[in-house]
């Protein structure tokens, strides 16, 4: 008897709350549990982290940038080293963005045509185009499980013209990276390619690009343009009238989000997926995440607290005191950061597993409102 | 039947080649195998490492820096929680040093006198006075195991004459630093003194200096003034005219030492302990230490590297390239420092077990000349 082979890209839903569902990814690489928090490793590593330490928090699923794994190191350069698994030694699923929002937010003098982007490297000003094309083989030489098309990223605020028209250039460039991902041989046969659904904060845009993207056919769904700038208050009204349009059967991804808040509200709403800078960044800034709100390390009333950051929250950092995160942080010390970043890390898988279990029982939303009351009531310092 | 009491400080020496001895130093916190490296945790953490990440890479004891502690967090803060073990997680023995030379080397408008030290904080400009009894009391407040007397360490180049007043000095504050540990009540009972041979490069001075200690008495005798500048073959003439003069039941330490082949020459020379910030420091800026000599990961021949370090050290970094490593120091990504300092102290740790079983065996010259040859001849890059 022999193991069957893993499935290239499988979701299951186990249980439904409302509009929220708890399942399984089950992709070559590995499962990935959901609703799901992706931690960002942008240049080939979690800053701060081992990657087996990022797998002990309870992540399944790490997201590389594309944008930054092309300038340095390259990628022909990581896929000569065994691809971002080899190279990064994570050998569990990866997602990979586009390129696009980076390009977009990060570089001067871009220039955007139907094509794509040109832009200079932030890096060393050396000129480069990104197109669907190259976005789709730069994702394939890293080796990437989880494709995302390229898209243009709306900016907030966009008037309804140009949110449609940014949408409709997204709509052309999804087709395009279709092609690209599907002429990549042995990699679309084993990776799964996801689309973006943009259209700002307007229902009629929103639904009309769920649904040209449906009409090409993805693995996955993302909601992109959100988290922008925009607030919570749009974010969610966006995503109450986007999830209805898109497909029941696949997973749901919102990009770039978000706060412990954010992420509570969207899976509330159909969420699955989700990454974000914040815990890793505010880690390496002496902010920790606790369940009764964020916490300011470097204040000195945490100086002489020999309370540990929250005892719901299993991770190395658990074994020291307020008092010495303190001193580390303003001390300046890099074991603060770590410290921090793994706590942070800790602390929004935590949630995610406390969300899933909560759907599972069908309590997700007294789950909710519970978590909000002791998050924005409890020992709360503003970030 | 109950388990016998751990010692208080109790030194055995198994084997013996030439100068050479390899030993157990047993304490109320653990066992120290000599010749022993002693990780600096100069702020209550060895940088970028977990307590347990270094102990895995076979440290027994660590280093810490009372003049840090006693600016911050405060020798009385940390007393109050737990002391130096409870407040950073390590619960194996811990030596501290006096004080006497960071106030010298990193404080600006010092004044020394009979009394002391008068200097002000490096940190914030306030003014504090040093003295041994003062030096003892904060050894006292951190849980100190292996208490430093407090000295002055005389600079090089000195006279003669400057060299033995500064001696003359040190052993005048050495009698106050074992009446002021004396007085220590509990903590005298528990942790162990070292005294600290001075006299510069100076044959009468240092074995005068080494009576001179005797007389007075400690647990253990280190060699102070050294790798301040004056180079290595001067180095090793102290230590051959030095070490003859210290008793032979007692643990040698020489602080501050060094770079890999200055260990094995005071190894050889009969040292059995060691400090030094240089595998840290160096792992924070881009440079591994291997069996084949210094490697600096930034340079450009690394970029495609797929080989590991150095396979003869075990550590979490051996299952990165040095081309993985490369791109993360050049990236600035924690995680290069991270990697390279565990890499570094591993590589200290399995130089100071094949010391030790080197001389165990009777072979010390034969690895002595080995290592040398290797480490000056192999893929060695200038630091």
């Amino acid at each position: 008897m022999t193991a069957s082979p893993r499935p290239r890209f499988h979701y299951t839903v186990h249980a439904r709350d409302g509009r929220a569902r708890t399942g399984t990814l089950a992709m070559a690489r590995g499962d990935i549990a959901t609703p799901a928090f992706m931690p960002v490793g942008t240049a080939a590593t979690v800053k701060g982290m081992l990657p087996e330490q990022v797998r002990a928090t309870g992540a399944d699923i790490l997201l590389g940038n594309t944008y930054h794994l092309m300038l340095r190191p390259g990628a022909e350069r990581v896929a000569a080293l065994g691809g971002l698994h080899g190279f990064m030694n994570w050998d569990r699923p990866i997602l990979t963005d586009s390129g696009g929002f980076q390009v977009m937010s990060l570089t001067d003098l871009r220039k955007l045509t139907e094509e794509g982007v040109t832009f200079r490297s932030h890096l060393d000003g050396t000129k480069h185009l990104l197109t669907p094309e190259r976005s789709m083989e730069i994702q394939r030489l890293l080796g990437s499980d989880i494709v995302m098309a390229f898209d243009e990223c709306t900016p907030f605020p966009a008037s309804h013209d140009q949110a449609r028209t940014s949408m409709e250039l997204s709509m052309r460039w999804a087709a395009r990276s279709r092609a690209g991902f599907d002429a990549g041989g042995d990699h679309a046969a084993r990776a799964a390619l996801f689309g973006i659904v943009q259209g700002g904060v307007y229902e009629d845009l929103r639904a009309r690009s769920a649904e040209a993207l449906q009409a090409i056919g993805f693995d996955g769904y993302a909601v992109g343009g959100l988290a922008v700038g925009e607030g919570q208050d749009l974010m969610f009204q966006t995503l109450d009238h986007t999830v209805p349009h898109l497909p029941d059967d696949a997973p749901r991804y919102l990009m770039g989000v978000g706060k412990p808040d954010d992420i509570v509200g969207a899976v509330c709403r159909g969420i699955d997926m989700f990454d974000c800078v914040l815990p890793t960044r505010s880690g390496r800034t002496g902010q920790a995440f606790t369940f009764a709100g964020p916490v300011t390390l470097k204040n000195a009333r945490h100086r002489d607290d020999p309370r540990p950051l929250d005892p719901r929250v299993a991770s190395p950092a658990a074994a020291y005191s307020r008092a010495y995160l303190h001193h580390l942080v303003k001390a300046g010390e890099m074991l603060g950061a770590i410290l921090l970043t793994w706590h942070n890390l800790a602390f929004y898988q935590t949630l995610m597993a406390e969300l899933r279990q909560a759907i599972a029982d069908n309590r997700l939303d007294a789950y909710a409102e519970a978590f909000l009351a002791g998050y924005r009531g409890g020992d709360i310092e503003p970030l």
